[in-house]
């Protein structure tokens, strides 16, 4: 049982763990935080949080497990806020969608890595973003990361475990890097592919033509390029180095798929479409199976 | 009233349309042919086609339309078995998604652009294939191009549009060169994005892991990746000379914002990720308002 839970940052992700906790019955008290007084007011009204501060230090005391869901570009100046005001038996994770930028965070404010600090990543999300866009099922049955440390205290990390259990979530377990460069192909590049196509192609001269005859496949296709523009350029910034690795690395096979058309090799063209099906194919059997 | 109406290819672009007209009651005869027996058997049995034929000149043979539902690649054969078989009333359309390759196939079969032939592309369709992929409700509200040419005769297309618009889509005009650059833009560059980037994935060392940890946008991004890859080669190589042109563009494109993250340019980021988001959203809300 959690007696109170401190979300700091009370959108899609903090929010829907939040209700997903208080419909399990395992939490006593939800505190949120954040800067924008409207959202805040919109999740009480909600019943996503009790009630709510701006102040981070106040958030947080007297919280037995605090949660960070701010973009990654918050990171810093939120651990900060909540510097000596952390009770004893607090326990802290986050959210983020890069790890090391975090848990770099973290070393720069606390000096160490405190061992109450678990980095995690829970795998869900929508396009959309703010506390009216959380929902209870969020995280069921889906993936959250955890990436603990040498420094990471055992019981911290099982308590962070059983909450995202709690909600319905699989908790597995890898490092810091490891996250970061899987996460950088399949989540962090095909963000820039789809802003980068959508971007494109607004800035062609008949812009308006093109997207009316766009048809179900753009629209799923685009779906990620209506995330939010400031989390993500806090994502590519913090995951800079295997972002772009991948960049480099797609760039490369773009180049070699040009080449194929440009000489009109058939067999080629086929060869990548056919691994790509199937790939794709044994993916989605894969998820469905899970 | 359709009295004879050929399909030749039996999927689920040719397969829906006979459904759909079938549906309203506008058709008194539907035959397919094809070249997989156990498809038209399938096809038949589903009552999507009343019967069925291997040989294209029997099948068009009293037709009053003739639909040409298969991939790029085998137009002008098809072409070539319908010479001198179709009817002095017939009105051959097709549905291929590049449109100047089939007018230069049926310039090369007939000699000259006929009268009774309408190019066009239904906007529509799903990452499966075959007839039992074919519904009914495939084209309702969906949009369908018609590539008219000056040879074209004013009759054969109004019969065409008529047939489009009691599949319930929305009939809209516009010439053989626009098609292909539109399309290339908003379809042909998508697939190629997905089918490489799949492909790239697939073919890293850890694919398995990276795979389980994808999440639901990459599930969405990926879907026309599963799209059939001879059909894909088909309008890679039909299409070529736009698709090259949109490939180079977003090349140039991609490299700039790799350029943007190496050097840690987080305005110039965040302006991309904007403009995209702002025209995916106003894409996404002229969708849900036509």
């Amino acid at each position: 049982m959690i007696d109170k839970l401190a979300i700091i940052g009370v959108g899609l992700i903090g929010g829907s763990a939040a209700l997903a906790l208080k419909e399990e019955g395992v939490v006593k008290e939800v505190v949120g935080c954040g800067r924008g007084e409207a959202n805040l007011i919109k999740a009480q009204s909600l019943g996503v949080i009790d009630h709510y501060t701006h102040d981070v230090g106040a958030a947080v005391k007297g919280a037995d497990m605090v949660l960070l869901s701010v973009p990654l570009g918050a990171m810093r100046d939120t651990l900060s806020g909540m510097r000596g005001q952390l009770a004893d038996h607090a326990v802290v994770t986050d959210a983020g969608s890069v790890k090391c930028s975090v848990v770099n965070d973290v070393k720069a404010v606390f000096g160490e890595i405190p061992g109450f600090f678990v980095p995690g990543h829970p795998i869900a999300g929508t396009e959309r973003s703010g506390a009216e866009a959380a929902f209870t099922e969020l995280y069921r049955n889906r993936r959250v990361i955890l990436t603990p440390l040498q420094e990471t205290d055992k019981d911290a990390l099982l308590r962070v475990e059983r909450m995202w259990q709690q909600c319905g979530a699989d908790v597995v377990q890898m490092t810091v890097e490891h996250h970061d460069e899987v996460l950088a192909a399949t989540s962090h590049l095909p963000h820039m592919l789809a802003f980068t196509l959508v971007d494109s192609l607004a800035r062609m001269k008949e812009n308006d033509e093109i997207f009316r005859f766009a048809a179900g496949g753009f629209r799923d296709f685009t779906r990620i390029a209506s995330s939010n523009p400031v989390m993500w350029r806090d994502i590519c910034i913090a995951n800079q180095g295997y972002l772009n690795e991948m960049l480099t690395r797609f760039a490369g096979e773009l180049h070699e798929l040009a080449a194929l058309l440009q000489s009109g090799d058939e067999t080629g063209l086929l060869e990548i479409f056919q691994r790509a099906k199937k790939a794709r194919d044994r993916y989605v059997d894969g998820v469905n199976k899970s």
